[in-house]
């Protein structure tokens, strides 16, 4: 890779702080970062050199991270464009690519650096105080290049992915979009869904809690996520979503037909199925 | 308690298992456990000592659990029938209480032995490989007495639950299917069908596994579970399970409605609401 000799951050909370943690092990790189509030800037200020003005955290940078959700990176990228190198290397680290890449490409130039990436890597709590240095070890960074990028700038970005331990994939925004809505975006609704109707129920019959065990736990635990990002993602990922949750719907329909008929056989096979697609993940 | 002499457990699995090494710590306790099969009874001999025979197995017992899935606890009951002496006290832990209960009116003098119990303890793993004799600790255990159950019994069987960790509940068995049916039985049938739809789309595009994060296994994690157990769960409580998929269909038809609508504070609050719920579990 490229020794960059400067990495910026530019939004550290949980994504950003824990690349900052993960970068600043290497040698020859010196990372900054920058938030917008002040209060932000504090946070970031225990896992990261945090610049003293953006100008100062943009300038100069061979990599950028703009580390915020979807609906903010469009914005973002007008706002670093001047300050640009010629081998200034651009990434975000955002849930939903399709939305991202459309509104990248009314930006002139801008494919010239920047490489849409979406790293599946996270965890319910947010903020740099959660932040983990080994969060990418493993994990599959999508990268939904522009239709221009070069392969040099995309082998730049897939290289700097795998310095933090991450297992690059390049896709088209689309598939990618389509891809999540069904392993995160979907579950995250089922999870919310269940949460809220166990909610309501809890308030008529207190007791109700006796009844959660660690299933109920495990299996609503991603709906703890923060909800500006969350409806972010439905928002911006609403083409995908709807019709899969139509599809759902449907199967569940399909359950519900078949409940309280007597068909045993029906219910094994389902649920064999699953176990097997379950336990081949 | 009074001491227990010996405490038989017929179905040694992962919560007969389980129990059986809680129980194993304690002085003045005999347990002794029996399977049905052969295989099952080598299995079980790895955590518990396995009687001669079934007759031997519950011969004399001051306590009898019914480690099995809820549709064989009707047959389970008139099997031991005439083996129970006068103090023997009975108690099953399958998930779902109501067919049990009227089932076990069906067969006279049963009420003076038999207490309905479900422990809120699990693993997806199942099997007596899987024992832990922590499994019960701080776990709720609902017991559902029949109408003619006497103090005096319900008694003893909530201090055998206290007596390995557990947190007995009283509760009328319509109460406790209906409050499972939302924390346990539904997330079920959620889950496997969520697992069941990836497994389809994921023949069609391969690298599908590859935007699979831990919000995903978490969610689906509960989908390995046992598939004829799960078949005669659902079957079992299908009456109530049967109006909540269709709540819950009608929620997810909420959201359809309001997706790509560009409703942020719907969705806000709806995320909001849902992440408040949840961290108050």
């Amino acid at each position: 890779m490229n020794k960059p000799n400067k990495i910026s951050i530019i939004g550290v909370g949980l994504l950003g702080g824990s690349l900052a943690l993960a970068l600043k092990r290497k040698r020859g790189v010196r990372v900054v970062g920058w938030n917008h509030r002040a209060s932000s800037r504090r946070k970031a200020s225990r896992v990261v050199k945090v610049a003293r003005s953006f100008d100062q955290a943009v300038q100069g940078a061979d990599i950028i991270l703009l580390s915020s959700h979807s609906a903010s990176i469009a914005a973002a990228l007008r706002q670093i464009l001047p300050f640009l190198d010629k081998q200034t290397l651009v990434m975000d680290v955002s849930s939903v690519k399709g939305n991202v890449v459309a509104e990248a490409l009314r930006i002139p130039g801008i494919e010239k650096h920047f490489v849409p990436c979406h790293p599946m890597a996270g965890k319910e709590k947010s903020g740099p105080s959660h932040a983990d240095p080994a969060l990418y070890e493993g994990r599959t960074v999508f990268l939904t290049p522009l239709p221009k990028t070069s392969p040099k700038l995309l082998k730049r970005a897939a290289q700097f992915w795998k310095s933090v331990g991450a297992l690059p994939l390049v896709m088209d925004p689309l598939g990618h979009d389509r891809q999540v809505a069904l392993t995160s975006h979907l579950p995250h609704l089922l999870a919310a869904t269940l949460v809220s109707l166990y909610g309501r129920q809890q308030k008529k019959t207190p007791l109700l809690g006796r009844a959660v065990g660690s299933g109920f736990r495990d299996f609503t635990r991603i709906a703890s996520g923060n909800p500006q990002m969350w409806s972010d993602i439905v928002e911006m990922n609403s083409r995908e979503l709807r019709p899969l949750l139509s599809t759902f719907r449907e199967n569940l329909a399909i359950l519900e037909r078949n409940l309280g008929k007597g068909r045993p056989s029906f219910w094994r096979s389902f649920f064999n199925n699953a176990r097997s697609v379950r336990e081949r993940l």
